[in-house]
C-alpha cells in the first residue's frame, strides 16, 4: 500500500456549529467556529480550534479566556455570515446580536443559542496555521431547548461555505 | 451573574462516531471515539481525544501512530458494542472485522467506514483522565459514498450509550 493523501476523506468528519468569543479589555469580539468538542467530563474541559489570523486569537491569547456559543438549527445564514466572514477589525460583530456579559466578563451571545459556555484556558498547542485553546469550563448554562445546528446541515440545507481561515477549508 | 455549570449545556455540541485504532510492534486495538476532528488544512491535521485507561491509549503512547476510521449512519450497534464497551486486553477486537494493513502498520477499519486517515501524532496535551493527540494525516482514503454516523444519530436512532471512558461521559 503507496501512501496519498485524499482529501475528501476529512468531510466525512461530523461537527457542529458555534460561536466562540472573547475579551481583552474593553475589545470583544466573536467568530463562527465548528471545531468545538468537550474533551474530559471530570473535570470539564473545552477545546476550540482558532486561527492565528482572526481577532479572537489574538484576544484568547491575551486574556485565557473563551466562551461558546451553541447555534440552534434554525439560525439564518444572515446571522452566521458576520461571525463568519467578516472581521472585528472591521465592523462591531454585536451591534444588532443579543448577548450578555459572563463570569469571565466574555460576551455570552444568546441570540440563535441553545446554551452558552465560560472557559480558561488551562493549555494549547500550536499548530502553525491555528492553535488548539483547551479550557476548564466555570461556567455553562442552557438557554433553550431545541436542535444544534450541525455543520453538514450548514452545508446541505443552508448551502453555506466555509471561510479559508477555517480547519477544515478545502477550497469549497 | 453567578458561576454555575450545568452539564446539560455540553450535550447540544455535535460529534461523529470512529473507530481509533493503533498498533505496537505485533499488538493492534481499537476504540470508538466520538472526539476526531481536523484542526488544520494546511498541513491537514486530526486530532482525537483517548482515555489514559485504554489499551489504544497505550498503543498510540509508545508507537505514535494512529488510524482514524469514519462510521457510516447504517453501522448497526452490534458492530459498535466491541468496539466501544469491551476491552482489546481481553478480547480479539478484530476477530471478526474486515481490515487492512495501512502504511503506518495500523490496523484500517473498513467495515462500515466511509474513510480512513492515517496520522502520525506531531504533538499531544494531557488532559488529566484524556490525552489530545494531534497528528499529521500522512494516508487517507475514501472507501465509499454515503452519511456519516452521528453522535446524535446513535443515541436517537441506535439508542446508543456513552462508555463511562468516554470524554462527553455524563452518567447516561
Amino acid at each position: 500500500m503507496s501512501s496519498a493523501i485524499d482529501r475528501r476523506a476529512f468531510r466525512d468528519l461530523s461537527y457542529g456549529l458555534y460561536i466562540v468569543t472573547s475579551r481583552d479589555q474593553e475589545k470583544i469580539n466573536g467568530q463562527i467556529v465548528n471545531t468545538a468538542i468537550q474533551v474530559t467530563s471530570d473535570p470539564p474541559r473545552l477545546a476550540v480550534i482558532i486561527n492565528k489570523k482572526n481577532l479572537t486569537h489574538a484576544l484568547i491569547t491575551k486574556s485565557r479566556i473563551f466562551a461558546v456559543s451553541v447555534l440552534e438549527e434554525s439560525t439564518p445564514l444572515t446571522f452566521i455570515g458576520p461571525f463568519g466572514f467578516r472581521s472585528g477589525r472591521d465592523i462591531d460583530k454585536f451591534a444588532k446580536v443579543l448577548f450578555k456579559e459572563g463570569v469571565t466578563g466574555c460576551p455570552l451571545v444568546t441570540d440563535h443559542a441553545l446554551s452558552v459556555v465560560e472557559a480558561k484556558v488551562f493549555d494549547q498547542i500550536d499548530l502553525g496555521t491555528h492553535t488548539i485553546f483547551v479550557g476548564d469550563v466555570v461556567n455553562s448554562e442552557v438557554i433553550k431547548d431545541g436542535r444544534p445546528l450541525t455543520y453538514q446541515y450548514y452545508h446541505e440545507n443552508l448551502k453555506g461555505k466555509s471561510p479559508p481561515n477555517a480547519p477544515t477549508y478545502s477550497g469549497t
